[in-house]
């Protein structure tokens, strides 16, 4: 079976295409194709979608499926006018909110991927650079950082803190593990200071010499036999100085950052 | 008024934070103070979700609201029978997609934040570590770049290709145009050659003097007359080399990437 999926929005479509996949990943068995068509604000551009998505209904033999997210009434009634069947998630759920706060809402375009908000947007770049300048052990001060990550090579750690700069406007830096701390068996001084604010991330030796293996294949680095030593080293390390410990193995960076932020205590709004 | 809002999920709960974001800015008189309480996937957790939902309730003197995406039935109804108001995000959509495809959905937990499919994740932290190697010039050589931002120093380049590798799996690189690229007006030879994925990031002098200057304060780099210099000049280059050029001086990233995305006629997938 195969159903053509459109993701339309007056923004940039991101969220609605973030829910859209969440909603389909329920239906494994069925192929779907899927576009994102952004910045549709009003009833012109509304309209050229509406060619594409009937266009696609005729060649799939059957009916598209449009999850929609726009806030002008009149673009958003050309939509629903259109062959496909549409999920309005702007709609339905404004008006239930409407009743429920008991005022009118102040209609405005897709604010929620703009820079409304300019401190905040500031905020959210500087956290984005802090990662870029603390990552990797790069710069080994961390009196403004709001965590630290620590673990061996290729645990997940800079995918993480970028993630967390970019997303929560958290600063987050990251130190690597070095073989001279695995044999010393503890944490340097400059990091013990901030125990605080650290998180040890560990993951299965199977997986990180495969990931090690297509960055440097055949070397020492990603042998199976040296994960596993680094892996049990930096274990033992991180617990004997009490580190809290997040398994990375079959998370992504969403779910450690997740983890990271509530282990941490940590509430931020997301941007 | 003020009034708190959950933004409650069995995966991280960011989707769930995002679409609830891009509701309440249509409320803009109302402060809103907003919990996200991620990874709710069975009862137990739904319950000490209700108690700080009926707690808030009570410190507010107001209705909560919960935004929710739960697929576990019985733990979506204890949330369903707090005191607070609930959107479900999950359930609504879900019967009219499974009316329309004609067939039931599978429930599996969370899944749009997991590594479910590890080749398009390893795709995705592949980019994300090609956008970091091919930053700010770091290395010039650009055969496997999907595409390459140009622009000034501080022009929005490097968090944009971050965010593309983390969401679009794109592998997307920066040059910073030189104060010599910028007298002899024209691009460097090793960028010509591939001019079909090459965009312009422009920015407004006085938004750029103004970033610059929490940067490097007082700096020539800074001043508005260098900035007016760089601008003008970037922008009669890019002009001149028939460049696309993307003004992102009131554009957030997410914005930028899409725009960026449209432009070059890459249609990805969003992570």
């Amino acid at each position: 079976m195969q159903r053509t999926v459109f993701f339309i929005s007056d923004g940039t479509a991101i969220t609605t295409e973030t829910l859209g996949h969440s909603l389909l990943t329920q239906f494994p068995n069925i192929e779907f194709t899927q576009e994102r068509i952004p910045f549709v604000s009003d009833s012109g551009k509304a309209r050229d979608a509406v060619l594409k998505i009937n266009a696609a209904c005729k060649m799939d033999g059957a009916t598209a499926i449009v999850i929609l997210s726009i806030v002008d009434k009149e673009a958003r009634q050309i939509i629903k006018n259109s062959d496909a069947i549409t999920l309005d998630l702007f709609a339905d759920f404004i008006d239930t909110l409407e009743q429920a706060l008991g005022v009118k809402r102040q209609a405005t375009v897709g604010q929620v991927h703009s820079v409304a908000n300019l401190e905040r947007y500031e905020e959210r770049m500087e956290a984005t650079n802090y990662a870029l300048s603390h990552d990797d052990g790069i710069s080994l001060s961390y009196d403004h950082a709001d965590l630290i990550l620590v673990g061996i090579s290729r645990s997940g750690k800079t995918p993480t803190c970028l993630y967390m700069g970019l997303h929560f406007g958290v600063k987050a830096a990251n130190y690597p593990l070095t073989e001279s701390d695995l044999e010393k068996q503890r944490l340097p001084t400059f990091l013990r200071r901030h125990k605080k604010k650290i998180i040890g991330l560990m993951i299965d030796a199977d997986r990180l010499a495969q990931i090690r293996e297509t960055r440097r294949p055949s070397s020492r680095y990603a042998s199976l036999k040296n994960c596993h030593w680094e892996v049990d080293a930096a274990e033992s390390l991180l617990r004997a100085e009490g580190t809290p410990i997040l398994h990375t193995t079959h998370s992504s960076i969403e779910e450690i950052a997740s983890r990271v932020l509530l282990q941490l205590g940590l509430q931020r709004e997301m941007f």
